[in-house]
């Protein structure tokens, strides 16, 4: 079991890790459309949120030794279920052939106001 | 790292598959009370929507290699928590003696006005 | 595949089991602020909920063979995202130097009128 961290993804702006990994599975924290660079939230439109939260669980991923075609699970908090398709339109283009299983929760207004938060299960392509 | 497909439980109506396998650990996607013959949407009473759910989760579950007996967690999302007792009566008569550890989370309205959505990690009957 | 039940944390008040085991991995039921003596809800400050919540799921990971140090994955569910920061102040201080991945789930009120759920994937501390 080890922690990843990388300064492709936001820091960790409360107690916890970008993702932990134990046997072949990681465990990606729940992440927000904020810049790993500057650290600002990008309050832009859903599909840049979505853009943004997906890229930076991309970057964990990477950094974990695993990647977004390794995703066994999402789960995607919308803060409001009519901006679903929108949200889906973003993520199926960035995922593209490689479909993991997922839920779909519509929560109350998210964290510093942004309306998606996108946590994810994953493979090691290898095991460690 | 296997994705599960059956025509037994609803054609994904989105960007997922209906389950992912990854070692020995079943990923099922969030399930709705849709019919799987169909593709209609069973917007009856709670009951009849937690017990579809249910019947989708076991379906894909047994398309998996694995089954209902084996489930060892659900996350089950619920549009109002005064519902929660007619859901967990349907719930308890379909596990009977089994019972996986278990999250309740009230949400808002579900996708297309959903009461119920179940979620589902489970363990294989073996290696695979 | 085993199910952990102590009764060092609440006896569950439904149909679930305080947490399963599989492989390696410890799937935690979501745990509110309930007494494990007497079985009473403790509906004090969102504080007290989140120190209750939070030592009971560590009960359960000692009669699991794992601990707090070594869980993997939080998911916290709190009934408005403006009590947050006084949850993460009790859940930094539990934890201590230990930083699971965590996903931080805003919902409408929790069952029992409770304002904060704490559900956790863990690592056994040795094979079993």
């Amino acid at each position: 079991m080890f922690e990843v961290s990388t300064p492709n993804a936001p820091r960790p702006a409360g107690h916890y890790a970008q993702a932990i990994v134990h046997d072949r599975t990681v465990y990606v924290s729940g992440q927000l459309a904020i810049d790993p660079q500057s650290g600002e939230r990008r309050l832009g439109s859903i599909e840049e949120q979505t853009e943004q939260a997906l890229q930076n669980v991309a970057a964990i991923l990477d950094a974990a030794g695993s990647s977004i075609r390794s995703v066994l699970k999402t789960t995607v908090y919308v803060s409001d279920i009519r901006l679903w398709e929108r949200v889906n339109a973003v993520y199926a283009r960035f995922f593209g052939d490689h479909r993991p299983a997922r839920a779909v929760v519509p929560t109350r207004e998210l964290h510093y106001g942004f309306q998606v938060e996108i946590e994810a299960v994953a493979a090691l392509k290898e095991s460690r």
